[in-house]
């Protein structure tokens, strides 16, 4: 069946393990892919315009807020990030499932635009678990995490409009869970029921 | 995680191999049961009580009628059949997953019923095909055959309150999005919360 791709909005704290668990699915599936942003900030060395993301200026940023080419944006200190409506729409059309992992506020954006986005929270098993591992990570000051632990608390409180919730206490598992979604999704009735109209 | 088990109500011409796909389903999984209903008819050889159906008399039938012991319940010629409401709630709460396969007017008595049931037509992959499994089964006249596929044309239009709709041209295939979509199912956000608020 050549169906449409979907939209999967994933969000949830750092160091719940998003990305791990959407690279575990990409390594068994070939119709996902990470959606690529704009930014305003510079390309770090290394990186390639389109592949980490689409680096454009400011002015080109307000352009495409004001001509709703975007998804979702977002300013961070002093750069912009947001979410092209025209790369998602081209995969989506190529029958690709696109994931954008963006925070609640922009899932609630985007969901505003595009209602039919499968929208998935990620969850440690416990705060308490998120500590050890945001700690054992190194690189984050115990006030650092503390900030971080907050910002997750806040996360869960404003998240009731997310379809599922997957607690990441098992990459395989967490994966396997993620791929049933995505399948489940395209078999929603009123996709397929075409099906049911012309086939004789 | 201990889960309630999730009502999974089956429908779909006959021809279009659901007891196929769910018998396939259930090699691989043992969290999944079919129900057994309730009927006034008498046992066939070789039938026991509580294993293909619960033979009760047409007074116990219309007592449960009564007290809203039944799921959903009809009368075919001069026999009753009705899914045990009990029966499904014990195995739920077992954390098991319960099928129903019934017929459209049916499902949308539990519906009422139980609005939290997960909902899933099944088709052939055409109703020439359907015509074709049907005729080459040998055991019915071309006119039986044809009454099959206009009570699957009607059944096609009354669908559409269906959750999931899958399309059984492979076993294989309709099995694998059939566990998919009970994994999925229980990856409900709303399911879970609880989750984002006991765990610390």
């Amino acid at each position: 069946m050549s169906e449409r791709g979907k939209l999967i909005v994933v969000s949830g704290p750092s160091g719940a393990g998003k990305s791990t668990v959407v690279f575990k699915v990409m390594e068994q599936r070939k119709d996902l892919c990470f959606s690529t942003s704009v930014t305003t900030r510079s390309p770090r060395p290394g990186e390639v315009d389109g592949r980490e993301y689409f680096f454009i200026d400011p002015e080109r940023f307000q352009q495409m807020v004001e001509q709703d080419e975007l998804l979702e944006h977002a300013t961070y200190v002093s750069h912009s990030y947001g979410t092209p409506r025209q790369f998602v729409e081209d995969k989506l059309n190529a029958g690709i499932n696109v994931v954008l992992d963006i925070e609640v506020q922009g899932a609630r954006q985007v969901s505003e635009k595009m209602p039919e986005a499968v929208k998935i929270f990620f969850a440690p098993p416990s705060l308490d678990e998120l500590e050890r591992r945001l700690t054992s990570r190194g690189t984050e000051t115990p006030e650092a995490v503390r900030g971080r632990l907050a910002r997750a608390r806040q996360e869960y409180a404003e998240a009731d409009f997310y379809d599922y919730l997957i607690v990441n206490d098992d990459v395989e598992h967490a994966a396997a869970e993620l791929s049933a979604i995505i399948t489940a999704e395209h078999c929603r009735f009123h996709d397929r029921a075409e099906i049911l109209r012309d086939r004789r």
